[in-house]
């Protein structure tokens, strides 16, 4: 546990953030300070989203910054609301902490939280701090959404498409724990730290997509679940990976690692890249839907299985 | 950290648990299985709250069953909601666990949450599963609100209510730590463990009033938020708190446990009653909001500082 005095009050901490996290908004009634927030009601459906992230693992305080861990972790839940076709408009924010950080360090992931939402037109309204014996940070961003868009939507004939290289995040966490750095390696490794979620791109795709998801876990697990809940195959093709604008590059990240660049980009996760399936998308195309099941990779090897926290 | 291989996969935790949280409801277009939840719009201002419940700070495993945690923490959340004069609709539930816990007792926290949910009319819709040292359960709930009541609303000439009278869930925590049981004190301990909070009593309540809180710390820091965000005082009349229905038993518990019946009463925390002031409301009244600032006690001693997480 904490050891002793803590270091701010939750008073403290509290008048601190709800000025960071404070935004003019005629749709929030109620912020900050009472049981719960209020915002007036949507014009569309209601899209809801939770995500929890762990110290040491989720992030690093050794190796993410206050504010890129709060970032990451602001991230990974606009993501998953752009992933059904949404806007998010809302976030609540949990947080444990052992109060013996320095205020400035709880108030740097809330300023990464609230610059990240910023960025996805999002804002925090609400919110719970507790003890614990180490950070423990979850978020639930609420948006709008017209027509969902999901993992279940694929269709015998659809593009496989997606909205940036995925592979830079596992790349930075490898240059990391190798200790590695320098030109495009700083590039992967400020990724691991805090992704750089394209979330123009991301609205951009989901235009007329049949089925989408972020690619949180790795390529070949999200992929996996589109075809799973579709009832199709994917055919993923390396040739047309290969030609991806940025892959010259993370292949050069790749070799400097001694990792193969496909397991990169097929079981890399957390770099939020968007995958989608559809006709004509606003994306990289990578491959076509079959009938049939799984994933099917044409030129490529199979890669090593993606990361899953309970594997 | 979780030592070697987890007792469950997550994939199949999640098959378990949607099942627990699995409900017909016509307004669920998206739920537990893709990127985020999705409903369709309600037709009312939408409240939103989220609560964080840590092992060994919020709850403990050898106190409390797995099902009266997932209750617990449910009711927190449920609660705040109806603090808000609102009705909860939807929780969202991140959770994180070593692996080392048995399925059956992840389940039972899904259940508990399930059952408490139940209750108050609400619905688990999504959620989020990590590894991490120890248990932590953050649960967002959505709900809706014609009218939201403040803890700003208080008017001089307001008379003061209560729910239903606070301190069992302090005086259960006072005997499991003094290791007493029996009679009244088995009562006060089922209260800790998972308070019986009576949401058919929180709607009553909230109907005409002015103000309105759930006293999840204690009644004189409720008390005190309602009468700053308010600029009014409080007085609390301890001669009418002892004509309570419940106040004899509750008597022979504090002396059982050798401490102020009022220390229990105006100290104690997590009972989840509900505060309200306003004129000719369905509760207890307690007192009166007069012109002036802060807490006024009449026929009662100022009893000890209420708990906060990081005093």
């Amino acid at each position: 546990m904490a050891s002793g005095k803590p270091r701010w009050s939750e008073r403290e901490l509290i008048l601190n953030i709800s000025e960071i996290f404070a935004e003019a908004n005629s749709e929030l009634m109620v912020g900050i300070g009472d049981d719960a927030a209020v915002v007036s009601r949507p014009e569309t459906s209601v899209v809801v989203t939770t995500d929890m992230a762990v110290e040491n693992v989720h992030f690093r305080t050794s190796w993410s910054s206050a504010l890129e861990i709060g970032r990451k972790v602001a991230a990974a839940n606009l993501a998953d609301i752009y992933a059904m076709g949404g806007k998010p408009k809302y976030l609540t924010v949990a947080m444990a902490a052992t109060g013996d950080e320095e205020l400035e360090c709880m108030l740097d992931i809330a300023r990464g939280i609230a610059h990240e939402a910023h960025i996805a037109g999002a804002q925090v309204i609400g919110g719970d701090l507790s003890r614990g014996e180490k950070i423990v940070i979850s978020i639930t961003a609420i948006g709008e959404c017209r027509n969902p868009i999901l993992r279940s939507g694929a269709q015998v004939g659809d593009s496989i498409y997606i909205s940036c290289l995925p592979g830079w995040s596992a790349a930075g966490l490898l240059a990391l724990t190798k200790n590695l750095k320098g030109g495009s390696l700083d590039f992967a490794i400020a990724e691991h730290r805090a992704p750089s979620v394209d979330y123009d791109n991301a609205e951009q795709i989901a235009i007329n997509a049949n089925s989408l998801c972020d690619i949180s876990d790795s390529l070949m697990i999200q992929g996996e679940q589109i075809a799973e809940y579709s009832g199709v195959c994917l055919e993923i093709d390396g040739d047309l990976i290969t030609k991806h604008p940025d892959f010259a590059e993370l292949l050069q990240v790749a070799e400097a690692l001694e990792v193969s660049v496909f397991d990169l980009i097929l079981s890399g996760g957390e770099d939020h890249c968007f995958l989608a399936t559809g006709s004509n998308l606003k994306g990289f195309e990578i491959g076509k839907v079959l009938p049939g099941s799984g994933i099917r990779l044409l030129s490529v090897e199979t890669p090593q299985p993606g990361w899953s926290h309970f594997k």
